[in-house]
């Protein structure tokens, strides 16, 4: 058994303590050594206000886990780096593409791991995905993503402000399962954006994409989906129809379950993590940005009805 | 003298007829034997309206020069690149950072020249800035691009539209000089787009951003300034205060005038072009329009009053 990695968590809020704490807990490869949160603690644990004090009082740890918002996440990965510690960053990784790949090329340059994740690519049928649809045509791809976020997001207002991305929040993380299981680059063609009279960003959004090999993506985004929930991806090749659904975590063959179990995300987020550390390697591919820059880019607005928490 | 590369003008409208036409028959390196244009035509060259027809009908011609908006550019790229021909894009190269990025690989993959063209670059004042600016320490950067979008995009529809990137079409202008004569990657930290009511595009916009060296670079851009028309760049170093001034083509040193001259833009460009496919190389950098994507992703939004032309 290797020795564990030393990590500190940063921004102690809702997805950090549902899906990061118990991951670094149940899994082998960290020891969890600080927090850093202006609000939230970590019992246990030596926590800290400020990541600046924390950098100077704790050069003995070797990793940060950066869990903020995105806003603030491009600072702290920043001075991490120049300290020459490891990052995780949440996604999405940065609120720009020059950010994100000024991270990548500082991490390069300083030799020290920077791990952009993603981490619906950890979802159980996105692997079996990429494996089956390999060497097929594909002939089309269909997304519907389509939640409530006042279920999902409540009271999360960065979400709805300049930098939060809106529909997109959820929706980056489709996006990072497609570019992960259809090869080649994709480009934007249309994209119509819909935003709330009252916001920032949009509740709604329709992309009509390509595949590299010219295949049709079309993408349906929607924040106001109450009842069921739904998270699918639907590929259609010369050798049948491929089904990632509920967020890639059941996959279909020709309508048959060929794929399924218990959530191993951030677990294989933390997992892959600790492999890219010891092996002083970094995995940052910002296509999923990418696409949303693109689609803000080229996209159409649209005003539709006020939206209140 | 090199014999004359085969060249066809694809789009004939305003920029072609004023700044293309003329380059092209000023210099040495080019002879136009072709024109595509829906509408427009060119006296003494065989004319085709359509992109396809073209192509097939004259595998004679070696390159092609795509003057269109940018909305149309993307296909008609992609079947001069798998048709062999070499590309030369007006600004800005693609509606979408995808679509340019996949141009560049499709065109290094199939050895062709791409050459996406940034007209600014080749203001008499952005060569000699760059060398000034090589070794000094850059304080701060101010650009101020300031006009009167009905006097120079006078009935021009598309501007407007999703894809036509409002005040960034000649604000793009004043990024590619930045990133020419700025060295390192430049990050978008905040952006306020101003929309007019009527419209898809902003009218407005005023970014703050950073260079790599984490000096402060300010940028405002308006389409309203009627009276005096302003396009400057003015950048305090530890060595004196350089500014760019006219787009480009007057260079100032500490208020006193350093280089100026007749324009040559567009002969610069050809000149380039013609080494470029010469030398079987390409030049594509688009940095320019990763700012765009980013102000757009990152940018708050405010309506302002309706514009009509």
């Amino acid at each position: 058994m290797s020795k564990r990695i030393s990590l500190a968590l940063v921004g102690i809020g809702k997805i950090a303590r549902d899906q990061h704490i118990p991951s670094i807990a149940g899994g082998e490869d960290f020891e969890l050594a600080a927090a850093v949160s202006r609000h939230g603690k970590i019992d246990g644990v030596e926590n800290f206000e400020d990541f600046d004090a924390f950098l100077k009082a704790r050069p003995d740890v070797q990793a940060v886990s950066l869990c903020t918002p995105p806003e603030v996440r491009f600072d702290m990965a920043r001075k991490a780096i120049e300290a020459r510690r490891d990052v995780l960053l949440e996604k999405p990784p940065a609120t720009t593409l020059g950010e994100a790949e000024a991270l990548a090329a500082m991490a390069s340059a300083a030799g020290v791991t920077l791990f952009a994740t993603w981490h619906s690519r950890f979802a159980l049928g996105v692997e079996p995905a990429r494996q089956w649809l390999a060497g097929k045509a594909i002939r089309s791809v269909s997304i519907v993503w389509k939640e409530d976020v006042r279920r999902w997001h409540p009271g999360q207002a960065w979400i709805w402000e300049a930098g939060g991305f809106g529909v997109f929040d959820p929706g980056i993380n489709a996006l990072s399962i497609l570019t992960a299981i259809v090869p080649g680059a994709i480009v934007v063609h249309q994209a119509a954006l819909s935003f709330p009279s009252n916001r920032q960003q949009p509740i709604a959004a329709s992309l009509s994409m390509a595949s590299a090999a010219g295949s049709p993506i079309s993408v349906e985004l929607d924040w106001r989906q109450e009842g069921p929930q739904t998270w699918d991806i639907t590929v259609e090749t010369d050798g049948g129809e491929l089904r990632l659904s509920k967020g890639g975590a059941e996959l279909y063959i020709d309508g048959a379950l060929a794929s399924s179990g218990p959530d191993r995300e951030y677990p294989g987020i933390y997992d892959r993590f600790a492999a890219l550390v010891r092996a002083r390697q970094g995995d940052a591919d910002f296509q999923p940005l990418r696409l949303v820059a693109d689609a803000f880019l080229r996209g159409s607005r649209q005003d539709v009805d006020a939206f209140h928490d």
